[in-house]
Parts: structure tokens; sequence; C-alpha cells
């Protein structure tokens, strides 16, 4: 793509980064496209550098493609992974379960419950976005695998049931709203207490 | 509305319950074009005449308007709650847990995922919706309960919270399709067990 020329860039000096600016308003309205309710199929880069104000060779400049573009635009969305302490398991759960579906961006509840089904119709989407979300998995897998070997978890512990009971609500609450009217602030705790404890009366 | 004609439609007998075939047809189309990507705003009782092969009429007759229908197009995908047997609280709990997000339907993971936030939008619509889940809640809550009194469950359990641990997981596996390479058979048992037991080494 280093043949396309736009007159509307200021050129670049060596070893200067590209214009944070440009970038992040690319970023910017490819979001705001997913959110109006743009559907991956039908986002095109001719509509993002409309949204933008940028020439079409400017996104291509930065970004091999479409699929490339979006990948880093859910990036954006997701932010990274939180980092535990490692002293307590149940301190390290409870900060995790709280990182799930937390993000700054109001625009990801509209974007992520209908773009979900979505990606999964492409293994190419799938894989892209397993590595978005993969890092946040590992980090969970490690504080369950550390208890477990510490001796604070059981030994027999069914690890992936085990991660879903742990992030599932939080993604419903989050992403789906499914309880509107529901305090946030302490679900985390709630959560990481009663799977830690389990229901039965002993 | 009973002053509106359709000459597409043979007169009905007094008595006779409408013609079904025709219901169908309309909240088959109803579906279809939610399934298609229609939002629930975009959704329009002329297309759902169109599609349904049906005068807007026929719609009418039968339902004072698109909220109506709407409601009723999602009672059929969700259709009856399981009758739980009441002797063995895993059992039931495997029961209830195994039926959330099952529906014979394949139209629902297009349809649903997208609609609830449209839902959510709405307290009209959010209302309607908590009237479709609201009879499944209530076996759920009516399960525990029961448990609790018998002395099997803590009596100290955080039910609300117990809830979303048990159905959260289903519906992200059957809703959003969060692990398309899950075996969903015996998830329902893994959940329940883990939930009952907890994570904590005894």
């Amino acid at each position: 793509m280093s043949d396309m020329t736009s007159t509307a860039d200021a050129p670049r000096s060596p070893g200067r980064p590209r214009s944070t600016r440009a970038d992040e308003a690319i970023v910017d309205a490819t979001l705001d496209l997913l959110a109006e309710g743009s559907t991956i199929e039908s986002l095109s880069i001719e509509a993002i550098a409309a949204r933008a104000g940028v020439g079409k060779a400017t996104i291509y400049r930065r970004w091999a493609g479409k699929d490339a573009l979006l990948l880093d635009a859910l990036r954006t969305l997701k932010g990274p992974a939180p980092r535990t302490a490692g002293r307590s398991v149940r301190d390290d759960l409870v900060l995790l379960v709280g990182a799930v579906g937390q993000h700054a961006d109001p625009r990801v509840r509209k974007i992520m419950p209908c773009l979900v089904p979505e990606v999964n119709r492409s293994s190419a989407h799938r894989q892209a976005y397993e590595a978005i979300v993969e890092p946040r998995r590992a980090a969970l897998r490690e504080v369950l695998g550390r208890a477990i070997e510490r001796g604070e978890l059981r030994a027999d512990l069914d690890i992936e049931v085990t991660m879903s009971l742990l992030t599932a609500p939080m993604l419903t609450q989050r992403m789906l709203r499914w309880h509107p009217e529901r305090d946030e602030r302490m679900l985390p705790e709630r959560i990481v207490d009663t799977v830690l404890d389990g229901l039965r009366a002993r």
C-alpha cells in the first residue's frame, strides 16, 4: 500500500510516528459506525474515511484492510488486562471479575452484543477476536491454577466451567444489561464469594 | 380495529378460532425480519404483512399493534418453562439450567443478542420482555427456596447472584456462542455441580 498517496496529509519525517490524531479519528469513526448498527459486512473503508474526515489512502497507509482496522478498533474498546497482586485468590478473582465487560467506552454496549454472532460467522474474525480476549482468559486461568497448587482450591476443579461461572454473570450484566436495576459495584465480590463457597449447607 | 376489512380472508363462523395458519405466518414473518437484522424500530406492519402474504387488516384484527405482535413472536421463541419433579435439588437445577437459552428455533441466536439492548431502551419493551422471562426465573427461585427450607442449601444464600451463576454461562454459550467448540450436552450438569460444591478445597 506504500505507493498510495494522499494530498490531504502532511509528509511524515522519517522516524516520526504517524499522526495519532488521524489514527484515533479513524478508529473512532469505525466504532461510531458499528455502534450505530453497521454490520461488519456492510462496514466500508469509504464510509469510515468519510466519517473520520480523512482520505481512504490515509487508512490504507496504516491498516492492511477493513479486518485489521476492525481488530484494532475492538482492541481499543477492550483495553489492557488488569494485573493481579497474587497474594489472595479471592482478591485476584474480584479484580479480574470486576474487569469483565468493564469498558470506559459507552459504545461497547451497543457494539458487542450484536457483534459476537457476526464474529462467529467467520473463523478469521473469530480468531482475531480470540486474540483480544485470550490475555484476559489467561490471567484468570493462572490465578485459578496457582490457588489449586497452593491447595486453596479443589484439585479436581472444572477450570473451564469455573471461568464461565466467574465471567458470564458480569458479561450479561454489563453487555446485555440483563438486570438494569442491579448495583454493579458489589457484584464482583458477591459472584466470587458465592462461587468460592458453593451453595450446599455444610 | 373491528371495522377494518380484508378481502383476502374468508369470513369466520362464530366461535371458530381465527386462522392459525395466518397467525403462524405473521409471527414467522416477524421473526424472519428480526433474524435478518431488522431493528424493533424499523420493523413495520407493512413489511410483516408483505412477508407473511397477508393484508395489514389481518394483522390488526389479531394484534393491537406492532408491540403486541412482537411480544407474541418472542413468546413463541421462548416456549413454556419446563416443569421440575421437585425430588432432588440437583436434578431440578440441571433441568432448569438446561432449558436456559434452549430454543428449537435457530433464529433465536440471530435475534436475541441484538434485541436485548434494544429492548432495554424502552421501559414498555423491557416490561413485556420481563413478562416472558419471569415464569422461568420464578421456577428457579422456587427450587432454590425449597432446598434452603429443607436445609440442603445454605440459609444465607445470595439468591439473585446464584440465579445469574446458574443461567448466565448457558446464556452466553447458547445465545452468544462464546465457546462454539464446547460440548453443550454435559454443560448444565457441570455448571450445577460446580456451583453446588464451590471452589474451595475442604
